[in-house]
């Protein structure tokens, strides 16, 4: 088992991961002590898969615990899922000593994070990521929030977890599409951060899709470890925070403009990750070997690296709606190499049009 | 002109206190260095009364202005509300350097709160309350919320405006059942924090009531220093800071039993403070005398001090409900003297029964 901290001052925080690691919830959460009830927000998939042995684990550990459900999907991460998990919460009489648990994929965090930050103005908060993509981003660094229909996560708030738990054995029941589009955000963090980490992925490939124990305990904390040291640096993302954002300007207006329907969130963050390659290679500040390796990297996981059907001036329009816009300048992350990025604002957007129309877009 | 600072570190804020100051706004908010665009949040009687004036100010300060309505009524601070500022949010094309102004009482204060601590995780906030409660209470100290059909401000966050700006002209026009009930948690700092405080409205009642200027200069500013006193110490409410809930446990049950609809918040208090005084009378820690004062004093600003026609059984049972119940227990600010309060969680069934009964209760 791996443990990694994230040093947030008071809001600090552990991640434990391992394989088969779910029956330790109970003992876990006792160590952090919380009150006594105790809430799973999950949906009835992973609930049906994961569900009873963290409520065992919890229950045998002397808490109360309530089980509440969402729909499963992206379009119920939205306000009327959060009232309905609100009434459950006031149901289950959750006070402010209560904890709520989200055992799922991102969405299923991002809302039981939203629901722990706001219901009686924030309790305890626990992660249990089922996903590669919750486990190696969404979990880790506090951003909780639900959509709008104009624009994703544009209701939410910061806040931390107490604990997040990944435990590596979930993985095995992803559908391989999802299992794919979580190594999005993983390639993402070589990008950014660390070019040996990418080269790690290169060199890893089938390991990682066989979902290699070892492989993948090392994978998920150095995933987790640079997001805890970009987080750590600038919790409420005021300025370099920004550059996990890598991929997702382009990522999120290619999700926006199917209506959440065609791209899964790594799919759209794969794509936007070779469209800021492009980018940056066209204003001359990346080489043009560094725009094929991620490329490659991408083509490797089983990404795709373009698409189709889709007009420029929807995906411009949506781009400007982005969370990202700062008094009207849409904002890009752009790697100068493999293991650096730079934050810009002033892209001359027949640059973006060019680039959207290379990656299959319409005019 | 008054000033005071709330000083929460990188989250510390200005609070301007004076006569007639709305039409500086604009010049304050430029002194703030935010984006260009403003939301201000308000209801159409305050908006009739005064929106034109902060309008002017700020555009003639060069920013662009938007107005949202909500209801007038506690039964507007609501999700349903908040979801549709935030559509008007999208629509004005807010973005994070926005800055959203709450322009009214308590109710409007709470629920613009909210939408600015979850709107895109968090844009600037200005209050600019408009009534007495407002300007000495929920204002200050970052508590924003929303109701839930079972509890008062169920849903919601801490976040810190980043000005307060309250015009004593504007409170000419409330009713004066509102301008009394905001005398309560006036009432309240004196108790919980200031004996010499407590004397000066003993002694000021009629200057008070007729709003002269500068006796309500140094009120609301008395009032604001002693809530950012106890904020600075305790902003998240961990501790001391629950003293500020002076009156209110069995306060919020009377509204709660009353669906929001017979007692405005500061009647609930002024009727919570009472109680709270018998009960820590019963309890032996409270002179009788202290007791009798406080009640004078109740009446003597024109609040009612005791109630009829409430089941004993129904407010015990909403005071189960309450967010100050920690793990079941119901937690009481109770005073000793006047100007020092206790905190207590352990309070036997009937003693709170025969307190509620003394003041009109029915079994
Ligand atoms: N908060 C953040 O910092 C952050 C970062 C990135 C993404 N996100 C958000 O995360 C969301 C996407 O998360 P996701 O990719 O995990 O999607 P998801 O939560 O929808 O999960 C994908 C699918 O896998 C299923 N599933 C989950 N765990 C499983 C398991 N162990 N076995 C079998 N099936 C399982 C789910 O039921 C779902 O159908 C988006 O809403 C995105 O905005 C948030
Ligand atoms: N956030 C906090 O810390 C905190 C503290 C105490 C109370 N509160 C909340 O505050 C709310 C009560 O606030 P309130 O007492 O200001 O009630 P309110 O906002 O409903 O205002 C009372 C009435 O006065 C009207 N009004 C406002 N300003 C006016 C003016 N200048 N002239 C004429 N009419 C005016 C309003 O339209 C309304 O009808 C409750 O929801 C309570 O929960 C919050």
């Amino acid at each position: 088992m791996e443990q990694l901290k994230v040093e947030l001052g008071e809001r600090s925080y552990e991640i434990k991961i391992g394989y088969d690691i779910l029956s330790k919830v109970g003992q876990y959460l006792k160590e952090l002590n919380l009150g006594s009830k105790v809430m799973i927000i999950t949906n009835e998939l992973v609930d049906s898969l994961y569900g009873r042995e963290v409520e065992q684990a919890i229950k045998k550990a002397g808490f109360e615990v309530n089980i509440a459900k969402i729909g499963d999907g992206e379009e119920y991460k939205v306000l009327d899922s959060a009232k309905n998990l609100y009434d459950q919460a006031v149901n289950a009489n959750l006070d402010r000593s209560s904890t709520i648990i989200a055992l799922g994929g991102g969405v299923v965090g991002d809302i039981a994070g939203f629901i722990a930050a706001t219901y009686m103005r924030g309790v305890n908060f626990v992660q249990i990521p089922t996903t590669v993509l919750a486990q190696v981003d969404s979990s880790v660094g506090g951003k909780v929030a639900v959509n709008h229909p104009q624009g994703k996560n544009l209701i939410g708030a910061f806040y931390q977890p107490k604990l997040v738990v990944a435990d590596i054995k979930v993985l095995s029941t992803l559908e391989p599409r999802q299992l794919k589009a979580g190594l999005a955000e993983v390639i993402k963090y070589g990008v950014i951060w660390d070019k040996e980490f990418f080269h790690f992925l290169e060199a890893k490939r089938e390991e990682i899709l066989e979902l290699d124990i070892k492989t993948m305990e090392y994978l998920l904390k150095r995933c987790c470890e640079i997001k805890a040291e970009v987080v750590a640096q600038d919790e409420r993302e005021m300025g370099i925070r920004a550059i996990l954002n890598y991929g997702h300007t382009i990522g999120h207006a290619l999700e926006a403009v199917t209506d959440y329907q065609r791209f899964v969130h790594g799919e759209g963050v794969a794509i936007g990750m070779v469209a800021a390659a492009k980018l940056a290679n066209k204003l001359g500040i990346l080489d043009l070997a560094d725009v094929e390796k991620q490329e490659q990297l991408v083509k490797d996981f089983g990404l795709a690296v373009s698409f189709d059907a889709l007009k420029i001036n929807k995906i411009i329009k949506a781009l400007a709606k982005d969370k990202k816009v700062k008094d009207g300048m849409i904002r890009f992350i752009l790697a100068e190499e493999i293991g650096k990025v730079v934050i810009k604002s002033d892209l001359p957007h027949n640059i973006i049009r060019e680039v959207l129309e290379e990656l299959g877009g319409e005019r």
